[in-house]
């Protein structure tokens, strides 16, 4: 199938926007009349830090980073991060965890080589379908910090509110980073994985309040200390060039499109779309319960496994792609990032009632 | 310039095989119908594990890796590495650590906070102008593995023998791995980061013997453990694929040209092209001693850091690019590559004999 035939709904690495691609492609074998690739470009040439710092300086003034807080682009991904993170937070003390998913869950476990963690929720006893209220949370005295993933893409839930707490907020932001404005003043660090809203896999942001580095673990590893990745800008080593000129194409798309305002509307509508069909639905149940609710990853089930895999396998003929549940969840997950149009929303909406009519019992 | 105007002497991230990037281009909206950019899809998906194998399969034979080593494709660098491999394999107790030059002096100063770290050797009385005999090596007993550099970027001096050691060899092979035949069955550990011979920045290749994995120090980070690793066959989290792919483009140019033995004829011609002139002239000064110099990385100087500036901006112009030595060596440095033809090393002596018959004083 050809580009113009499918709708790409995987959970990330994800669609990107075309014409970013298109830039990309352009520009492939030549950037800017170099004479070289943005891949081969040593990155202490001139010609990458003028990216390097231009993406930096897209993103801030696109999710409003105030002055207090720098920006990282590093590489290890989220994964990376749950270790770095206590290594360089936590000083052997305790942290606070809230769990509401899959990554929330890995990251608390890996918290727990570095000090004391301290579950302030956990969700695994009603499947993760829900996010905790604001009364429900939990944390303890003396927090390093409070760590929370502010959108579930396995489960497919996400947090509305921003948690009030005593400790630093610590939050990946991974599948909803750049879809909608966030008070970044209120986080003492955010990270997320490039993968879904801002690049190709391969990068990972994190976004700190420099009071907070300088404390690390002493056996922590260089190129993971935020005190020394702030003093070498990032570029301690090698950074993933080819990730963060994407990353800045992707951001140029972004502000001309309206900024996350406009992206906050566009998820809106898209999700909004598939959870009305869902509710009006007796074949289709949504795994997320109601004010829990992702609208970056919708997730939900037919009848049964087979119609499942069915659906997955009559919906990728119709170049409705990448439908499948997470392995660790089940069922289907519908993705719609960033660059996911709104036809395509509705593309899905459409096949899931033709589908529906179809194998009804 | 535009690319048929230049010859691109960067240390890294350093010029890519033509064909290959026009490969990329080609197929960067849309990989083989898929409908999507290799950028865009899910790690997990049929399209892309088969990319990945084959990068895979495609390695193990240009290297010739014996089934007792397992290939990893990782994030984070060599910079990485220097912690995971301590992490990994010191087990809290001594290594040896031959200093040669910038990396592995960085190296061993990264291993010191996971256990003692004994210096082999120690180059840095003579500015790392050469590498020891095999006489010279001073391991110590009972060590964990032996470290060293193959190739020093900064320098440009390059080991033409494998070291005889009781313990594990562990090298770091960034620049000159792929470049000539290497024989993997004698070391416990290779690695090296994509950027020079293999693909964009964001990838770092390690070759391990996989009976030496299991023995992790209890706080290494789960996306650093090779026992882990090796489970999930380096996806425990999302791989920076599009630098996979790229890997995969790369050497399928390799095996077109003849593999790793041709790559070792043509540096040694471009390198020894270069090394002649530089010998023959009183105007040049070669950094590296006869013995010891690299054919990756050619480092030398003019009668004076005046003259040194010059030569970049003169070189430039004529379309030779990113000839300035690192800031830690000063002088002069020319980075080739496998992707340099010799034409490339041609044009540099061209200029070079023009550039001396105008400043010789």
């Amino acid at each position: 199938m050809s580009r113009e035939q499918v709708y790409n709904f995987a959970a990330g690495p994800s669609v990107l926007p075309e014409s970013a691609l298109r830039e990309a492609q352009r520009e492939l074998l030549d950037y800017r009349g170099s004479g070289m690739s943005v891949m081969e470009m040593s990155h202490r040439s001139p010609a990458f830090q003028e990216i390097f710092d231009g993406a930096k300086a897209k993103l801030r003034a696109a999710l409003g980073v105030p002055a207090s807080h720098e920006i990282l682009f590093l590489q290890g991904g989220a994964t990376l991060q749950f270790a770095a993170i206590p290594m360089n937070l936590m000083a052997g003390g305790a942290a606070d965890y809230a769990v509401t998913g899959h990554f929330s869950k890995r990251a608390a476990a890996e918290a727990e080589k570095y000090g004391s963690v301290r579950l302030a929720f956990d969700g695994s006893g009603t499947r993760f379908d829900r996010i905790p209220s604001p009364e429900e949370l939990r944390p303890g005295a003396d927090a390093a910090y409070f760590h929370y993933c502010a959108n579930n893409t396995v489960y497919g839930t996400e947090w509305s509110y921003v948690p009030e707490t005593a400790a630093p907020l610590v939050c990946d932001m991974s599948s909803n980073i750049l879809s909608k404005p966030v008070d970044v003043s209120r986080f003492g660090l955010i990270y997320a994985g490039a993968q879904k809203n801002m690049a190709p896999a391969g990068l990972t942001v994190v976004i700190l309040d420099r009071s907070l580095a300088g404390r690390a673990l002493p056996y922590t590893p260089e190129v993971m200390r935020y005190d020394v990745l702030l003093e070498h800008d990032s570029m301690l080593n090698t950074p993933p060039c080819w990730c963060v000129w994407m990353l800045s194409l992707v951001l140029d798309r972004l502000a001309e499109q309206g900024g996350v305002e406009a992206m906050a509307a566009l998820r809106r509508e898209r999700a909004g779309l598939l959870y009305a069909l869902l509710d009006e639905s007796d074949f289709y149940t949504a795994h997320a319960r109601p004010g829990s609710r992702s609208e970056s990853n919708v997730t939900f089930r037919t009848p049964s496994p087979e119609l499942d895999a069915l659906f997955v396998k009559e919906a990728a003929a119709r170049g409705l792609l990448n439908l499948k549940g997470h392995k660790a969840a089940g069922g289907l997950r519908a993705s719609l990032y960033n660059a996911m149009p709104l036809e395509g929303a509705k593309a899905l909406a459409a096949f899931m009632k033709d589908f529906e009519v179809k194998h009804r019992v």
